[in-house]
């Protein structure tokens, strides 16, 4: 048994849940704050047996690993013409931290 | 020492707290959405020495364990009487997910 | 690696991310309350190379130490005045209780 926890973006956080249920696997979503990642993000708690883990780690890789995303130039509103780009930039989003723990025991009741 | 991570629902939350106190235990709460239980949910943490792991166990299993509930009926509020059910009906509440974590170090400062 | 969990005052929470910051460590924080210390509280989580636990810990120590502080009277509001210490008094404030655990796997994706 071991104790998976992942800190991903808030903005890939319902798109892990999703592909956790679909895979069958329960977590447990805790809010938290910066640090491991810049923007506001979630932690997960995922409880799973040893043979599963490489799967669901791979889950969070592919809906949380960090990207390269275009985003469209916002219009300056009034002045300050100058830093604006007139056209779409490149900005890393996702990205994903996350620490497999032993589990000594583990009960449902 | 050990580390217990405890997912209760939030309804059991307050007597597991009290349980906990009066024993002369210290908890740390997270609060905690869906996963391993289906209703809100609050994460307990849990510092113990290993010989009374067990003790704390048990007063989670005793004030979070799944069990049946009667429900009252409620009254049908306009149409959709069809769906009315007139007598209380069972429906499961409570259990609790957890996990027992080694601890390596541990310090109060 | 290991993961260290440190719950730690509301009050000292953002002087310690500062220092960590500071140090070159990152952390996430969860929003906690009660339990191992009276007030308000912030469980921090904080991954690290085993060398860099001591280091870690003493970061940890230097801004959350418990310790006692001169609190300045507060004048009684209307009666009750019999209650009323006009000295600063002194109350204990501060204090973390940390965990650290053994990490088997640790990935950024
Ligand atoms: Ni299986
Ligand atoms: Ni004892
Ligand atoms: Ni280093």
């Amino acid at each position: 048994m071991k104790l998976i926890i992942a800190v991903v973006q808030d903005k890939d956080s319902n798109r892990l849940s999703e592909a956790l249920v679909k895979a069958n696997y329960r977590a447990t979503k805790l809010a938290s704050t910066g640090g491991f990642l810049k923007a506001g993000n979630t932690t997960f708690l995922i409880g799973t047996e040893d043979e599963h883990v490489e799967e669901v780690m791979s889950i969070i890789k592919d809906n949380c690993k960090s990207r390269d995303q275009l985003v469209a130039p916002i219009s300056p509103m009034g002045g300050n013409a100058d830093s604006y780009v007139p056209y779409p930039v490149e900005v890393q989003v996702g990205g994903a931290t996350v620490f497999v723990l032993p589990v000594e025991q583990f009960e449902q009741y």
